[in-house]
């Protein structure tokens, strides 16, 4: 256990930028290209590949699996089974998005299904996070709670899956289950274009492909994406979300572990004074 | 029976800013992305859920539905099946967008088979406004005529169908049947750039969920993007795509209403002199 | 066998212009947005269509099609050879764009069937004409060898199958297993943003519905990719997709033609020293 450095965090994206991790991605028709372009941006590899027959064969030679779920219907679940049956195989990490589960049947089926089948990281907002812990959901893809909100949850959802669970808002929380990390960062911009909770799903998987520390993975990747999203100047979603795009490809990795506002928490609730790294 | 005023047009604009209807679309994978983005900017949270397990519970809950069959399949008919059955039980309006019905054989059987369903409105092109009344289309999403063509057709296809007709174009035609309003405004590179007229039935739907007036629903979508598409400078389409999610996030009402051209015919031919909104 | 002119290519840029060829696209779900606005600001009139009883009527009806296996399933499989049917029966071009052959399955033995069927160009990177040649693939969408390096394949496959090869990589090489024309041009960007190379296939669907030598069309869209990403100034590649956007639409036919490094080698290795048209 220890504090998520800001070093730590501008190590993870130069270690994406070097190494062009292979990201598989088996996500929703609203996002796949903005996804693929702000992978690309990162310096990652991404990769769309949905057949059950080739599914496993790309996840099982992939850096790292996302399975998000924002618009999957059954023969998507097929090929997201086979992907996690080629991940699970080849030792590859994978990361959850259970998007809009809780009130529509079949996602929250899949996803539970899926959560006991151990990804690294499970990225949610907080009606979708206290929905996968067997709560009620939201109304779609929109968050009715606060990552403060589902605190408690999203520690015991932690221990109890394995898996490092990271809740998207206003502020982010990532823990597992024993360290927790705040990022506070971001605009409000990012509420209105489409597809930048599940792009930052597949940043995670990027980061996940690079380091074997997962609370640091979407530590990293939630990092990025708020300091990139800070140094936009857009006033209007159209053009705001290019310029993401942009700062994604040309952030410095420095800027990325000091321009966010990590604050690690851990040990949590209870534990001594949180040290606010980058301070 | 009443004059369409830009005052009202901007009050639908500013509703769904107020209230950010939840849009449920079950549209075509070409344009589910700048779709959800048209609706994220307009202050709409969009929605897009194809599983016919899942779409009835998502129609249900939503404020508006749209069905749009641009690429559409024998699965993907499921699902917009399910989710007009999902509207129609919770009493949620639905906008049909009949993409390129005419010569394709499947869609035209599930156009005519959803107009019996009831729509609030039906947008398309002339061509498809033509095929749907029972006549021949065009040679995909091209308009082989203009909306001046088939006003007649409009207007008997408004009258025994129950829905509101909205023929885009250069010069958008708007019916029930008895009222007529035209908007005349909008840029030569809105042609140049996909999906601008699926996400206006986006935002027709948009409008549905926050005014029982099919006919002001169906003119304030047009007019908002009519007036924001004349807000643009961009000289060439991949900017001006951006551009005009930019001016349909920033317009304000006012110049919705009183920026797009909007002429109100109503009566239907043979009335008095039509009275020119705006002027 | 003759030169390939930059008269010729610029010829081929002016009657997509000029004549609105409608290129049916079955292609993949990552890029099929950007396709659509590249060919729409190239002139082109796009159109998506991959149920298996509307692909064939669709493929009749058009000037071109373009099959793309990026994200193929058994679904869309059906469609495809739908599509090929229909444009078979009715003289239609067609292209193949092999994406990610050689490591995964479908794909791999989709690709082989289908070229069997006679497509007019194929397109890929040199690891995607190596697997289809028989040799082995890439890591998915990636290429791991450069044009040289399959140069002798591509002139073998282009011999045997009938079709003109057209490998996409940092200088670009097109053949039809007797001529041969290099086109250098292009920047590093090219390879951050998602669906270039896809869109470079729709565009030669484009430019072989405008003329029947396929070794210019494959030339011309080649050339027109190049010289237009040639003239952008984004430094980042959100905005550097949406100027390549622009380009497409803005750039003179005559810059296409003498902007791009054309070289025709013609004819192949052992002949008499190459031509360098355009200087």
């Amino acid at each position: 256990m220890g504090t998520v450095l800001p070093d730590a965090v501008a190590s993870v994206v130069s270690a994406v930028r070097d190494t062009a991790p292979l990201v598989h991605c088996v996500t929703n028709v609203v996002v796949t290209n903005f996804t693929a372009n702000m992978l690309l941006a990162a310096g990652a590899a991404p990769a769309m590949v949905t057949d059950p027959e080739e599914a496993p064969v790309m996840a099982g030679a992939a850096g790292s699996l996302l399975v998000n779920l924002g618009t999957v219907d059954a023969d998507q679940a097929a090929g997201m089974r086979a992907a996690v049956d080629g991940a699970t195989a080849a030792g590859v990490p994978w990361v959850l998005d259970p998007v809009a589960i809780g009130v529509l049947p079949l996602r929250t089926r899949i996803a539970t299904e899926l959560l006991a089948r151990g990804p690294a990281v499970v990225r949610g907002n907080a009606s979708e996070i206290q929905a996968l812990a067997g709560g009620t959901g939201g109304r779609g893809v929109d968050s009715l709670d606060t990552p403060d909100d589902v605190r408690g949850t999203a520690l015991d959802l932690a221990r109890s899956s394995g898996a490092v669970i990271a809740v998207s808002g206003a502020s982010d929380l990532i823990t597992d289950g024993t360290r927790v990390v705040r990022v506070d960062a971001g605009t409000p911009l990012l509420t209105r274009v489409t597809g930048v909770g599940c792009s930052l799903g597949a940043l995670v998987a990027a980061c996940a492909a690079v380091t074997p520390d997962r609370l640091l993975a979407a530590t990293a990747a939630t990092a990025w994406l708020c300091a990139a999203a800070d140094r936009t100047t857009s006033p209007a979603p159209g053009s705001f979300a290019v310029e993401l795009v942009d700062r994604i490809f040309d952030i410095d990795p420095e800027a990325v572990g000091y321009g966010a506002d990590l604050v690690d928490q851990s040990p949590a609730e209870g534990g001594p004074e949180p040290t606010r790294a980058g301070s």
